[in-house]
């Protein structure tokens, strides 16, 4: 079964909306081994969806489509559908009875506008949308599916995780397997790893090996395709002990799994309690950590230090400290870890400080300069990266480097690159 | 001139990777008059790369991909560049100068991968990379306009930014203008904006108005065209005082403008200082507070009192209360605003305590109730609000709540819907 995504919506085209769909999609598609063939996106216009419907219709087994159901004169994909399958929309009484409940339980007003959105093509069967207003359409014809979803994408998962995927499963079947393995590493390089994992055909055989690098570390997909799935998993499962012996200390998970999981879990397993006083990332930490549901258990208290006051008042950093070192110094980093843990009765405190720019540098402390500390009851240290000159990319570094480094704590493996 | 975006890589399709590239191109061309008409991706497969480039060539005048110039065997954009043109990789001795340096920098080792990305093809000017490695390529064939980016956010944005777009101002002049606006509107669902502005032929006349929301609010986009830029102005300008008069107390921003930057200015103006006690957001609040560079001026501290004994012992919330309402309730939030506002010292404190969800509701509170708490030297007093049952989601509406709520204060706007 080949897919073809269409995502509707000028503001796709005109870059104002960042399309998150396609990659939620994509990636559900091929957890049931359907290939995506193409991924496009049409601006709100009839005449531009209804040609791309019929490309997409003579190339593709299963077409799904998001964007263009809201309730305002834009938004357009209801009435090409009818169009391009030549029916008509009909009133769907379980849908308005949704709509009613949903403004119902958040107080809201139903609006005629609201109730026109229970109209779907009479082909079609309706996908009710338990997070928002618009239902989404499933439609079969000449052996081929073409899915209708919303665009706001909590709407869109939560109708592709209780409908689409599960009615895909019943459908597809396919002879070829496909199993694919994501490992997150972080704290090497793209090209560091590429070297030190040294002869690829040995390690892969007929296996594929794919680089996924980003701020927060350089992710590997390796794919397997065979016959049976058994073979496939046992393939990956071979392929991963080899990867892991070469690279395994920077690898922390295995799939989609994030950092600040893969700490969750471990915390939570050890019954250990983390608290964190953040200077340069301002808060970006601890917001990654409460993140995970959960995380209360773990998580005790987090310190925003951004004046120096804050640093000595809360975290108790010496005034001396800040006079001879300044804020941005090793001394400090570590004053603060150790003071959030004092403070806190956690058992381990971490801590950043740095300069995040595009501002703040002197002559002795460059834009990217952070120091990051940890502390628990037997050792207390900071250690000192240089990032780069963006701000944002420097606060997502600088927070993966922190909980990379509590995990290589945790785990006692050498905190060294 | 009309413009076609390829974007390359299997991650795109599997979804593994979001692609945030082509937002960032097609509003960089859209601000200099350029339409995109086709936004792809393809995989890395030299096959498909190639027939896409065809397709691209036949239908557009500008032609920008991204992805697959990275250091490794999957990175196949280069061989079919030179494929596609009938040419051949050459070495530039400036770009390798600035891959040594790029090195050198961060104190790493330069290895022959490395060195290989210095290679480009023979008919194309390189763009340089002040942010990686992968240098781009600029090509100019049979009047159309070839550009080759990497896929690294980061990167590529640079690269538009100082050599793309400044390129391409020289070489387009059309007749017909088109200008945009936007205004970002938060507080106020989609339909009952729409039903707030009421005629939109009134207000528009012959231009047009897309609604864009997300979980900050809803984007208002109004598009004037023309045959002089300073009509499409007059027009824009207009049309905004129209709009601003039925809904403007829900407008915070013009522009991609975000309500912390917004925050910022109003703050930097008045000389006022704040200090933010979250709970349930978990430090999300002073994150995207901190996320603008010069925000330690009007920023003063941040506590993520996630246990309660955090949030007495810092913030002096009393017992007593936490004891007889909960930490989640309207009075804890009230303590919590004026306890940070007080050990601060800030002009201003704000607060958040809620459920955001999956677990955590009692038979009394619900997942999605939050109450936001406001504290100046005149007033202080906490709101409830119930959102839905999505933790990432909530977190994100609560705080985009805490900061209108602020602003609202800030320039006393009656705080209700």
């Amino acid at each position: 079964m080949k897919a073809y995504l269409i995502s509707i919506g000028d503001e796709l085209l005109l870059g104002q909306t960042v399309n998150t769909n396609v990659a939620f999609i994509g990636s559900a598609l091929a957890d049931i081994n359907i290939e995506v063939i193409k991924s496009n996106v049409v601006g709100d216009n009839s005449i531009s969806i209804i040609n791309e419907f019929k490309l997409a219709f003579e190339n593709a087994d299963l077409i799904i489509t998001t964007g263009g159901l809201g309730p305002t004169h834009d938004d357009v994909t209801s009435s090409c559908v009818t169009e391009f399958f030549n029916t008509e929309l009909v009133l769907d009484e379980k849908i308005l009875e949704d709509i009613k409940q949903f403004f119902e339980s958040r107080g809201r007003e139903l609006t005629d506008l609201n109730r026109q959105q229970a109209l779907i093509p009479k082909i079609s069967t309706p996908i009710r949308n338990s997070k928002g207003t618009a239902p989404g359409f499933w439609i079969e014809k000449d052996g081929k599916i073409f899915v209708v979803l919303p665009g706001v994408p909590a709407e869109m998962r939560e109708m592709m995780r209780n409908y689409v995927i599960p009615e895909l499963k019943i459908r597809n079947t396919s002879l070829i397997k496909t199993q694919r393995l994501i490992l997150q590493t972080t704290g090497i390089a793209e090209s560091m790893l590429f070297d030190k994992l040294g002869n690829l055909d040995e390690i892969l055989g007929n296996a594929k090996l794919a680089f996924l690098p980003n701020q927060y570390g350089v992710k590997l997909r390796i794919t397997a395709q065979s016959e049976s799935e058994s073979e496939c998993a046992n393939k990956l499962f071979e392929i991963e002990q080899k990867i892991r012996a070469k690279v395994g200390r920077f690898i922390y998970a295995r799939g989609e799994e994030l950092l600040e999981e893969t700490i969750g879990k471990i915390l939570t397993e050890r019954n250990l309690r983390i608290a964190v006083a953040e200077s340069c990332t301002g808060g970006f930490i601890t917001s990654r950590i409460t993140d995970i549901s959960g995380s209360s258990n773990y998580f005790e208290r987090g310190v925003v230090a951004y004046s120096n006051a804050a640093k000595v008042e809360i975290l108790k950093v010496s005034e001396d400290t800040l006079q001879k070192f300044g804020a941005v110094s090793q001394e400090v980093a570590m004053q603060m870890a150790e003071g959030v843990r004092a403070i806190s009765g956690a058992d381990i405190g971490i801590s950043t400080t740095g300069i995040l720019g595009p501002t703040g540098a002197t002559f002795y402390k460059s834009v990217g300069l952070v120091y990051i500390g940890y502390c628990d009851e037997k050792i207390c240290y900071a250690k000192k990266f240089l990032f780069g000159n963006d701000r944002i990319i420097n606060k997502q570094r600088a927070s993966q480097a922190a909980l990379e480094m509590l995990r290589r704590n945790l785990l006692r493996i050498p905190d060294e690159d």
